[in-house]
């Protein structure tokens, strides 16, 4: 039997430290339902009150249900001279309804000295009375030795006291953190090696490390050769300065290199759709060289790597790409997506001969090309499926729009939309306000076509996104717009692309009502 | 003495594979200069006639005077059954000015049996004969050992007898590709090892590893542990899939962290300037987050932190930035207290009594609590804050601006605007047209303003970044505007906020162009 590797995740509380992101409380419940769908052991929350919206966040896991992983919520040691149940911080943990509470500590005499001004004993005591009043009240505790490596290379013996007292104070698991990424994985592994054999087998040890000399993976890997059982980590990667270690590198090659169980190969398939919609949430572009997930990681470029991949696939791939929910693109070659599109038309339910196949495939192309990405916008990827299949008319047809902004000497700003179409014979003229252009030209177009379409009455607009493709070119970069619509049971993402972001806000509004119209309302109805 | 490492670079070959790169002889030129300033002792610059700007750069680099790097030519080892004086790729690398060879050869059977379909004995004669006649045509030879580590898992004797012919034939050294990027530290520096052992000291080893596991830093780290003496990479990590080994993560963990000699502490210095020059070149983002020279690697946040920081650097450093040329910055965010706000007035030489530090630190919450991120907009938050030390008069005041966006029946778009302000007493009305709102926006405030500041016109915006802050409300959501503006030499970045993404846009703007004309442009004719 493979032995077990615990995930332990902390995307919502090391992660958020990235320059950039920010999530509300609803988009941190859907990163936290996909650490549960990649198979997490823990999903560290962060302190239920370090401010009103991780409180909110707390309650809001308390009602959901995941299948593989703990709530954890982290706090630090009491403060020095005070007992355990005084400190109101340790009370709110054991409060909160996580089961399980992560505690940070104290390891490193430069720390300790300069920078808390707490002696050594104190500092053991402090860990001891913290880990025991957390058990005592029912909580698995698992223990973050903070600075553990610098303090190990300071004063090994009172690091590993340090260790030593969280355990026998019973925490599940002590965790060794890297907490400056200064160590390199040689030093990783003989200090957990070293550890491990001066706490005995009963101790379970864990690793947390950080990416400053881009070492992170391989020292979460090295640590757990050398004994350790949990790695704390993140979604990509995420976290502050360069990062924490990246759960997306270092779970398959647990897996699928050293044959260690943390997921199991059916959630490791799902690898890399998570780290995707994990980006997509936090609003960053999904790394396309990323290991083992990246768009480009298996894409074979010139033509000896190609013939070489033809003749044994395993001359230039480490591993199936499948396996983590990947795909080998050939960057040559016209052969990759026929596949994919008649699946997603399957899918779908769109019936499709081979002409209307390379027709869609053509378009997809092109469009792909100048920076659509229908991965993300499923409905819009529907509506080419089914405009090449003949069924689709357009709602309307548009004869003019304008928009126009105005700021004034007072600093208002008014954005008024007009738009001219023909729908069903009639021709409309529409104006409204909004408090942008695309929130005008919304309500223009929805006032436009409301009486032949009461249906879009129920369409409300759930998520706006815009991504400038090729920065570097400044405004003259191309834009593209996703957006979420919902008829309030379900949700679908339409694109619109171009340099003109007005103009690609409309193509993907366009494409979201046409979709709302023709399709979920059509299915609704019938059902 | 430390023991010397030499650094190989490959980034003009193996760099180029990667997505999206494409650079002219030019370009590789001023990599080339960038690559000896960094103090490589080698730059390989690919095939000298794979085609006619391959040819191009040997003929240029034939002229440059490099004071570390010698430049190597990169081809296979000679074809299957013939003499190797009668391969004409060979007789190209020969007749290059080049004083490096670089011959690939197999290793692997899978890759003799399946792909290459040579004998083992043919493919030792195919090495052998290769290196000897570059040799005796007067060259330096440096042997890649290519799928090593696949060879060497296969059939480890094989694997050996490859680079020990390479060696008695005189190559200079002999480099174990990781081709595939399959291979994890622990087993890099096993074979290392034992390649070591059995070959004996009298053979130099080198190093060359793929990413695809996200630990090619941490091989050639370890490679180099276990007795390699030159590591292969590219700036960056650039590289095809998941990139090649990065050489700037890796000459900093050898000299500071390990003791060796690569570059010496003088052309260490230069490493952030010379990573963030190569990523332009190549027109890439340089990476925020990358290792010792990301502008985040020293970035630090929230409270504890910087507490942590003000007692001891050590504490949360883990190595001094300047050494690798970088600088500490602290973010600004709403945890930040008086301390920050005191920090950057320091670090920008603004004077700040107690009552403006005061209206500074509760602008910026108030600002940051209507969704402005200073962590990501220095220039903005450095105006902010002489601002309120009254240093700051605006370039001009805004009478109204307005915008016009129409979409036309036949599809075309077209964008103008308008503005109306007042400059130095002077009325100016100015339109231009764009390809979007921002780009029209931009020109026609250069054109307005280009009269009083002639300045401006140095400046170009390099980067538009747009966020939707709570992109749950739909199109009604708050937009954040970030803009990178450089002046050729530096660059800045200004931050708008607004629910109409035109006023967001037009904020950071003004910002920008302010910021580039009060202090940059100041700054510059100072000096």
């Amino acid at each position: 039997m493979a032995e077990r590797v615990l995930i332990y995740d902390t995307t919502l509380r090391d992660g958020m430290q990235r320059e950039g992101i920010s999530l509300s409380v609803s988009e941190k419940l859907q990163v936290a339902h996909l650490l549960d769908q990649l198979g997490c052991a823990y999903i560290e929350g962060g302190f239920p009150a370090s401010n009103p919206k991780d409180w909110e966040l707390f309650e809001q896991l308390e009602r959901e249900t995941f299948t593989t992983a703990r709530v954890a919520a982290f706090g630090m040691t009491r403060r020095k001279d005070i007992r355990a149940e005084d400190d109101e911080a340790l009370r709110v943990l054991v409060e909160c309804f996580a089961p399980v509470i992560t505690l940070v500590g104290k390891t490193w005499d430069l720390h300790l000295d300069k920078v808390v001004r707490v002696s050594r004993e104190e500092n053991l005591a402090m860990i001891g009375d913290s880990v025991r009043f957390c058990v005592a009240q029912g909580k698995e505790v698992v223990y973050d030795a903070e600075h553990f490596f610098d303090g190990y290379r300071a004063d090994r013996d009172y690091a590993l006291r340090c260790l030593q007292t969280a355990a026998e104070a019973g925490a599940s698991n002590v965790t060794m953190c890297d907490t400056n990424g200064a160590t390199l994985p040689t030093q990783v592994a003989a200090a957990v090696a070293d550890v491990r054999a001066a706490l005995g087998p009963s101790v379970a040890l864990g690793i947390h490390t950080h990416n400053d000399a881009e070492c992170a993976v391989a020292n979460s890997v090295a640590a757990v050769e050398a004994g350790a059982r949990l790695v704390q980590g993140t979604l990509n990667g995420y976290g502050e300065r360069c990062g924490n270690a990246n759960l997306v590198a270092i779970v398959p090659s647990l897996e699928l290199k050293l044959g260690y169980a943390c997921v199991g190969p059916e959630r490791l398939a799902r690898l890399s759709q998570i780290s995707h919609e994990a980006a997509e949430i936090c609003n960053l572009q999904p790394d396309a060289h990323a290991a083992y997930v990246g768009r480009c990681a298996f894409a074979h470029k010139g033509g000896m790597h190609v013939a070489g991949m033809q003749a044994d696939v395993r001359s230039f791939e480490h591993i199936d790409p499948g396996v983590v929910g990947n795909t080998r693109t050939v960057l040559v070659s016209e052969l990759s997506g026929k596949g994919t599109v008649r699946e997603k038309a399957a899918e779908f339910g769109v019936e499709l001969d081979q002409a209307a196949v390379d027709r869609a495939l053509e378009r997809l192309k092109v469009l792909e090309h100048r920076g659509y990405a229908f991965e993300a916008a499923d409905a819009s990827f529907e509506l080419l499926l089914r405009t090449e299949a003949g069924e689709i008319e357009p709602l309307f047809s548009l004869e003019t729009l304008r928009v126009i902004t105005e700021k004034r000497a007072d600093g208002r700003v008014e954005t008024e939309a007009t738009i001219k179409l023909r729908v069903r014979g009639e021709r409309v003229v529409q104006t409204a306000e909004g408090n942008g252009p695309v929130n005008a030209l919304d309500a223009a177009l929805r006032r436009a076509l409301t009486r032949h379409y009461p249906e879009l009455g129920r369409l409300e607009l759930a998520n706006y996104k815009v991504r400038i493709l090729n920065p570097h070119s400044g405004t003259g970069a191309v834009t593209r717009v996703i957006l979420d619509t919902t008829d309030g049971h379900s949700e679908w993402a339409t694109v619109g692309v171009s340099p003109n972001i007005i103009e690609a806000s409309w193509e993907a509004l366009v494409e979201s009502l046409t979709y709302g119209v023709r399709l979920r309302l059509q299915a609704t109805a019938e059902a």
